[in-house]
């Protein structure tokens, strides 16, 4: 008999050769029906694929990533036999899943191309290859009998992969009428395979080198039922209209030019606005928290980057020197070694700790060209940055309360779905991988996790994650429409503190090294603003909006009453300008309103003779009649409150 | 006979080998009294030199800056004089004045040293042989002859220097037992000079090569009557005081490190606070002005500062490029090529200009690092910058208004005192230093120009200084003790417009060229806080002051009612905290002094009960107890009109 394991910590005994799916039988019929896959001490399988030893294993459903993986590979596969059968003779190179959705698969057509059209046709010839419920079956096979099987089939594709493979680890999957070499895993048969998208089509050089042979890329996307397929289309059109480029286009908020640099922002007046009023929240918060702020350069020589460690490590991922006068300067990637020089230019107490210092700082990071995707992802980023300087101590509060501060941003902008990911140590790790105290990880861990469970905060734990001077958190963040965003990592740093020789004399008199918290919970100015563009469909909420209201008089005759309801507004401080050109007011409307302008006021007859203005909100149309002085009370109310609703 | 013209437009004949000092009597005794030296045909010349040739003159007195340095010049010769008579042998390198102020000498010594109390021997010899009124007296020499001269005298110095000069151009100078080769010029006897100070006295390596022999460098500086000596070490003593290096380090406002680099400011908490009053003020004046906010990176690629023209012509004054997948980076040095490539970004036309765009960019400019000081030269600087892009028409209006711009700012900080150089272009260098477009120069030179008289601005006038897209306007200002301070540069560009394609739509629906106006009225937070230091001799005014309020307790038992004043404070939005230490309130007050604090408010029993402070000005003492309401009142009206009395 072998002992099998579960996640619950439970044990169970089987037979030699017993498969995951009869485990998954031998448990419950549902549960059986659900899986499409299993972690076997760590790797994933095959669900028929026989168990001889004693296992840890955990079943992998579709909420599950690793579940879906296979659940796209096997789409791919299915794909391919689809292709094969309409397509006779093409040779296929790769076709995995694909990290965020899906899957491709690279195909020599042998000079034909395939359309839109024929697209359309292999989903109809997938869902009814799919209905047959073949089997995915797994062969393994010695290398010269795969060398002899493409051989005779003329796949030179997989006879060059064939080439990297070892003996003994080479594995065929068949289903219906196609074989694959592959080393799977897949799900147990095509049946499961409910709903077919194939998205796209695209060109791909052999190996991406553009020496070699250009290939055709099919794309496309699978679900377990037509539900979530139709939902998923649903999203992806929502998404598309919510695509931050689009709307930092048609808004005025970013753009970009090859003269400055690819993945370099220049902010436009409407983007700078919505940073302005971004980091005064900023600042009113860290204020009342007590933070202080400091600003500090954008470049460092290159000692300061050997002691923090992050050259040589981060070398990669930084712009590389600018040699002079025998130094070398770099752009700094993150802020922490300068505030680090900040704390230690004046002696520190115990009296002045927690010392908190904060600077929406600009780092430059050397993302990969292909990496680079509009506000997402880019190379020069402004960051919420602060750290803290405290006590073992102070420490918990500390973390509390930069916890806390998350909280309250999350309900300022209207986000509900959050989870926090405690990356932890490896035990086995420490010396290597991590700095060498396993008291202090131990204790800081628990401090952590016992910070998350008693703020109510959603989160998952994952080993062997951690920052190698601290654990830490990842937030992720999930957009209206459920897309989900890293925002920001939390850290704790119980190393930097020591090699920058950062001290605080204690009530004893004693030299101590203060704990060190990296905290940015508004992540990059970047990242943020091209979430809230999709979070708030460029609907900005009124203090957020770069222009909060536009007057909009009927005709000339009104211009004088509007100027003075202009004047009246921004005397509020309110952002308002006046449409003062000579058209339809039904034209005007229509303009302000796909400029995502909050408010419209429309002015007449009625409106002049009365002191009043008509008042119309962005998407919801008229909303009365009031006086101009009831209209600032409102609006004012609504900026003070930085109001999500409207 | 030959024609003299004056600056004023008169001509005038005299005799040939008539001097300047005679042309000089020939108007008044009393100007010929009063100056030092000549400038002809733009050549500064001795006072007595012989004039043969049609010349166009001006007379140099000491509110002139070249006939101080001739004073100086000469002041150095009179050193040598008593130093040669009190320490016989030595030998001496040279002897120049010096740009802000004063002059030194390079003296080889032989071994022997020179101490503070010889210096006060050496002034008093100084001022004994200025009183015999000795002429300085010209000598042309053939090279051959001043060569046999020096090595007669045995001096390697003098031998060294002549190696680099031409026959027929040499000249050896003499007053009283003194002859020095030198090219001069001087004034004409020592008696002018009526007060000397010996400064200081350090070690210089010959030719500033630390291979070299170290010679002894002694300075000093002299005024033609004892009232100015007085005046200046009066304003020494008070500038030292007013350091603003020391003021800096004391007040917690900048650090700096070895290993961020040379002239890289750190500003620390007290600082930012300065840097953020500072931004809040430029950002309501230009928002008030119209003008549009904008954040751009620090980097671009090399093509655009090609294009901007400032690589070759400013590549020295630049950090390096860092090279990357085949690009060069640059860090900016100016922010306007990123400005006009947010104009381009969207197409504009005459109902979009003018249009504004200003950014508190931060440049990086690579000084010489023997350059660097404190905060007034230093390598990383945030600058008040905005460009703004404008038609020809409306190029006065605009112009005006960065001009009214400035002036409200000196009311604001209570500069009194300060002058604007109108820099022009030459136009026999049109085409080659400045750009090609002759009636432009003349008209916007005339519009600058009109622009100043009608503001009641004072100006000067400087040939051949313009930038080479247009004329500019260099402001210069005087702190209260009466030191100057280059703050910022206007300049008017038509050049950039053309080298960006910049366009916008005219009225007739034809493409025209904007004109671009580069304005920085605060300069750069560096140089403008480096100023307001010394200005305020640190005691800045109560909007600008890092802490606004100290709340003095007399002891424990006030802390609750203490406590209660600081919620106040904060709620009033005033910058306070509480001296809670156990410590006498004599001590506590001479502290919060010490720290420029500019309110205490000292709590006891009597306060306590009345719910009243007793309120101290900084500097001032006692100023009366008050409801704590009453001084919220007068405090806040005092940090919302930023006022600058107190």
């Amino acid at each position: 008999m072998i002992k099998v394991s579960f996640p619950d910590g439970a044990v169970r005994e089987y037979d030699p050769g017993t498969s995951s799916m009869d485990i998954a039988r031998s448990i419950s019929e549902g549960l059986a029906r659900r899986i499409l896959a299993a972690s076997v001490n760590g790797q994933v399988w095959d669900l028929n694929r026989p168990i001889y030893e004693d296992s840890a294993i955990k079943f992998l459903a579709w909420d599950d990533k690793d579940g879906k993986s296979t659940f796209w590979h096997s789409t791919a596969h299915l794909m391919a036999e689809a292709i094969e059968a309409r397509f006779p003779g093409v040779k296929f190179w790769v076709g995995p899943p694909i990290d965020n959705g899906g899957f491709y698969y690279d195909i020599d057509l042998g000079g034909r191309s395939i359309t839109e059209e024929d697209l359309r046709a292999l989903e109809t010839d997938m869902a009814a290859l799919a209905k047959k419920n073949n089997p995915y079956v797994r062969k393994a096979i010695s290398k010269a009998d795969a060398v002899a099987y493409f051989t005779e089939k003329g796949d030179e594709y997989k006879l060059d992969l064939l080439q990297n493979l070892e003996d003994g680890n080479i594995t065929l999957y068949s289903q219906g009428n196609f074989t694959d070499l592959c080393r799977g895993p897949h799900i147990p048969s095509t049946g499961l395979i409910k709903a077919v998208k194939l998205t796209n089509i695209a060109g791909a050089y052999w190996k991406g080198d553009e020496k070699n042979k250009q290939l055709t890329r099919v794309y496309g996307i699978s679900f377990p039922s037509q539900k979530e397929l139709d939902e998923y289309l649903t999203l992806l059109e929502e998404a598309k209209k919510r695509d931050h480029r689009k709307l930092g286009k048609e808004l005025g908020i970013y753009t970009m030019d090859d003269d400055v640099g690819q993945g370099l922002i220049m902010w436009m007046p409407n983007g700078t606005i919505i940073i302005e009023e971004l980091e005064k929240l900023a600042k009113e918060t860290e204020g009342d928290a007590g933070y202080h702020r400091v600003v500090t350069p954008h470049i460092a020589k290159e000692n300061m980057y050997l002691t923090s460690g992050h050259l040589p490590y981060y070398a990669d991922s930084m712009y590389p020197p600018m040699e002079l006068d025998g130094e070398k300067y770099y752009l700094k990637s993150m802020n922490c070694p300068h505030h680090h020089k900040i704390y230690a230019a004046e002696p520190k107490s115990y009296r002045d700790l927690p010392y908190r210092l904060a600077e929406y700082g600009t780092v430059y990071r050397y993302e990969q060209s292909g990496e680079l995707f509009g506000l997402m992802r880019v190379r020069c980023l402004h960051m919420n940055d602060a750290h803290i300087y405290c006590t073992k101590s102070q420490f918990e509060s500390e973390f509390r309360a930069v916890n806390d501060m998350y909280l309250k941003y999350f309900k300022i902008f209207g986000i509900d779905k959050y989870v926090m990911r405690l990356s932890l140590h490896s035990p086995e790790k420490l010396g290597i991988k991590y700095v060498n105290h396993p008291e202090l990880w131990k204790e800081t861990e628990e401090m952590v996790r016992q910070v998350l469970i008693d703020s109510n905060i959603p989160f998952v734990e994952v080993q062997d994650e951690a920052a190698f001077y601290g654990p830490k958190i990842d937030v992720q963040i999930f957009s209206v429409i459920g897309r989900e965003f890293t925002l920001a990592t939390n850290q704790v740093d119980f190393s930097q503190g020591r090699s920058f020789k950062l001290e605080y004399t204690t009530a004893e008199n004693e030299t101590d090294v203060p704990l060190i918290i990296h905290r940015a919970p508004l992540g990059t100015h970047e990242r943020f603003i091209g979430f809230l563009l999709e979070h708030y469909a460029g609907k900005l909420p009124v203090w957020l909006s770069p222009a909060q209201v536009k007057v909009l008089p009927i005709s000339d005759k009104f211009m004088d009453y509007a100027k003075v309801v202009l004047g009246k507004l921004k005397a509020a401080g309110v952002r308002a300008s006046i449409d003062d050109r000579n058209e339809k007011i039904g034209k005007k409307i229509r303009e302000t309103e796909l400029q995502r302008i909050p408010y419209m006021l429309v002015i007449g007859e009625k409106e002049m003779n009365e002191g009043k203005v008509a008042v119309r909100r962005q998407g919801k149309g008229d909303s009365g009649v009031v006086l101009v002085e009831d209209f600032l009370t409102v609006i004012s109310r609504e900026i003070t409150n930085r109001s999500n609703e409207d």
